[in-house]
């Protein structure tokens, strides 16, 4: 083979904005997805691995960050001119497919879908330019009982993956009803529509006073910037504000009712509520959006979709302890056209200043009737929802919630290099029974190097075999676990002593005591 | 939001050269994964899950096709110009985390890793720019046993998915072996040398005649094109054919010995073989070999590095039925520097022209003691191999060794749509027990659409309750798999009357009826 030329060495860095996971976050968030993949098969759901290069065309352009080239994609061209690009979510990629396969495919169409996704945005702490979304939507149908299904399985999929009912809650609002609000203010500049949208989007995080000054003139945020208004007079802005507070004091009541009364938590909140009064708390808000839109027929509509959503949804018991009208929310990308949601987890969790703070969003959706007319030109109805891995699985760490740390293989050291073939054999027996096992690779010489290698692998057991032991016919088992066993329980020096860390075993026996002793210990 | 501007309609195509994985494509991959998974855990792997997206500087330009440009990546430009590119495979990203991470990994550093790699190519029937790659790598050791544990590995692994013994073979080389060839005959362009091992690759497609071919002025392809030659004389190609043919009829009896002589498969052979027998043919293509290589060190060194994994190989029992040493793999990679590995599926299959051949290659892999230290200039030695996920699948298939086709879910129709809640808490209450369910979301209007759509989702059973049922406190069940099963089992007319495909079930125990359904379908 001919040699590679000489050239400065590379780097070995992971280029910026991306990362690598690593053995127990690898199988930390496999046993999530496979968690959610659950949930979602049981809800009648198939896979779809869509490729991850689409045509840059199929993607099309909804991404927020609408000004920056290629929307925010990582693209390049062909050979034959044509652009390709890495998907940067899994909603777009569906429309293509379905467009594409609509033949071969049921109708309506349930499909789930996991695996990363990439953005070409500037990379900032915990801001990454690949992530992984687990999303589940149907394509093909426009009936609401679509929208709340997605949502009570929602509600299914974060119980399953270990959020208690009372730590999270999800919003459902429609783009309709916002659509309503904007047309009783007459406004036709569709730009200054989506700045409002965008706007009142960040109520969560500006509040009130933010919300006003930013469909005015502007604002002077965190760091010292200027950001410029929408530029309603105060009179516009009015009702929209009135619409976001009204609202939305009903949904954290439902949410957080007790919390913000008497200070505890909204599972406890969760528990005193009765059927009548969860339903009061949608019902309030919903006459209350019934006002905001006014005579807009879209608004009407949008307030009757939500209606019909929390009546299916009462009907299956998920109350608004679980799944809540909110006016607030809005979801960042263009292309929904009817209800939208959002899950955000409720507890507190101390940022990176200490400060508490409520965790926030893990999931986000919405209807999209128009995604697949791109393609086809007929309309397709469809809607969905997308989980952000990451920040779920981090909710999880948070909450202590992920399984244990993947325990390390029984490690068999190496006394004697020329007995390699023993030593694997002694391998290939423990493996025969399930267990994970490994002969020491490394160089043999220094026997500590070995003892650290396995603490670093968090090994349980170490097997010793020199020439002495082999004449004899036994093998030494190390208790690597047992120090650390000893400390957590605070045994006394008697138990120490009945419990040695090294045990002469018949080689015979090597495997019958190894895996009693696993079995003992996990336990 | 801003409305897209109207633009011609984008072509619901999947990019050339890719392709969209449905349903229980992705569940079959999934279990797949899984099974070798639990294999390389076993033996002591631990997960990375590197970014898909790589510095081209870092990956380095080691594919085959070296003249296209960005040696067959894509790739693009960001924009403070660094060049970004998708991984090709996993063993680059692999040098280039560990060189990153060394001093936080454990030495020698077990992984393993699956996901998609990227290669811009000239897509073909079969041949795919994005598939599925499944590495196990050792890196931080020389010691050949780290390349006998892979090898034992693989086979375990092949037979843990499915592929029974005697239905593959896990081949051995050695680059130092064939370096001591080429020495032995004076060559010194490292081009032609390459070309020389690049002609040997072949010799499993175009014979020994091919070979000889090839290896002086060139060669008449299937295709009507010439194929230049590497221009050695007749004198220097002899040693080549004889290394490669002599060897190669010795591999060829431990993989399919009886086959050859009597037309029997080599599971025959292997239950008939003795151990001296499997030994003494790894002896002899060894013999032969250290013939070859005659005084070129290198050479030697490679025979005696083959001769330990043989050694190794055979004391944890696996002989040459499963692991054979064969000269005429070279494994195509520029970066192989030690031992390499091929594992070969030698069942037949029924080619596009209705002709038997050879299942053929599903991994390669072998020791590159220098793609680390591109990064951090010093040696650090590795080893491992790869698994081609799809065409491993594609055998499955061909086995019919996949896991049976996932069943539907059950079909919650919809006789009356005011009554969808109604529907919903059906659907739940067989979720709560685990049963894949869903109600019927399309148009409801048309009972036989729905019905279709159960067939297509291959749903085991219909649920309908129309308001007459609801009056009388029952559902109907159809059982939808009894037309199909009633056939298969060619049943008379009598069973089929006791058998009807539909049934009245009190409401209250249609959770009960259809656990019990399909507990006794499933058996």
């Amino acid at each position: 083979m001919a040699k590679p030329k000489k050239a400065p060495r590379p780097k070995a860095e992971t280029p910026k904005g991306f990362r690598d996971y690593f053995g127990a976050e690898v199988a930390e968030r496999d046993a999530m997805l496979a968690k959610i993949a659950e949930v979602y098969r049981r809800y009648g759901f198939d896979a779809l691995e869509s490729s991850a290069v689409e045509t840059l065309e199929a993607l099309g352009k909804y991404l927020p960050d609408v000004d920056r080239p290629h929307a925010g994609v990582f693209a390049w061209q062909e050979d034959d001119e044509a652009w390709m690009a890495l998907r940067y979510d899994l909603t777009a990629p569906l429309a293509r497919v379905y467009a594409q396969h609509r033949n071969d495919l049921p109708t309506p169409y349930r499909r789930y879908a996991m695996g990363p996704v990439w953005r070409n945005e500037k990379p900032g702490p915990g801001r990454f330019r690949q992530f992984y979304q687990c999303d589940a939507d149907t394509v093909g149908t426009a009936s609401v009982a679509a929208d709340a299904e997605i949502c009570a399985m929602l509600a299914d999929t974060l119980e399953a993956v270990g959020i208690p009912r009372g730590d999270y809650i999800v919003r459902i609002n429609n783009r309709k009803v916002l659509n309503g609000v904007l047309e009783q203010l007459h406004l036709t500049d569709e730009t200054q529509k989506a700045d409002v949208l965008r706007t009142i989007d960040k109520y969560d995080k500006v509040g009130e006073t933010g919300v006003r000054e930013l469909l005015g003139k502007g604002r002077l945020d965190a760091s010292g910037a200027y950001i410029d208004g929408v530029g309603l007079t105060e009179a516009q802005a009015a009702p929209i504000i009135a619409f976001l507070t009204s609202g939305k004091r009903h949904a954290d009541m439902a949410a957080h009712g007790v919390q913000r009364m008497d200070g505890k938590r909204g599972e406890v909140y969760a528990r005193h509520r009765t059927p009548e009064l969860s339903e009061a708390i949608n019902r309030n808000v919903l006459e209350e959006l019934r006002r905001v839109v006014g005579g807009s027929a879209v608004g009407v509509e949008g307030v009757d979709e939500l209606d019909q959503i929390a009546d299916l949804l009462a009907a299956q018991g998920y109350g608004p302890d679980r799944i809540v009208i909110d006016p607030s929310v809005v979801r960042g990308l263009g292309y929904y056209t009817g209800p939208v949601f959002e899950a955000e987890l409720t507890f507190e969790i101390t940022d990176e200043k200490g400060r508490p703070r409520q965790f926030g969003s893990v999931a986000g959706g919405g209807r999209y009737d128009d995604l697949v007319k791109r393609f086809t030109g007929q309309e397709v109805p469809a809607t969905g929802i997308s989980i952000g891995v990451d920040r779920l699985l981090a909710a999880l760490h948070a909450k202590g919630r992920t399984e244990a740390q993947a325990q390390g293989p029984v490690l068999i050291t190496v006394m004697d290099r020329d007995r390699m073939a023993d030593y694997q054999a002694m391998a290939a027996e423990l493996r025969d029974r399930d267990i994970r096992a490994e002969v020491y690779l490394g160089n043999p010489k220094n026997f500590g190097n070995q003892l650290k290698y396995a603490d670093r692998r968090a090994c349980p057991l170490a097997i010793i075999e020199g020439s002495d032991e082999n004449n004899r016919g036994v093998v030494l088992v190390k208790d690597l676990g047992l120090g650390k066993r000893l400390a957590a329980e605070i045994a006394s020096n008697e138990e120490w002593k009945e419990q040695p860390a090294q045990q002469e075993v018949p080689r015979a026996d090597l495997g019958d005591f190894v895996a009693a002793f696993l079995d003992r210990t996990a336990g």
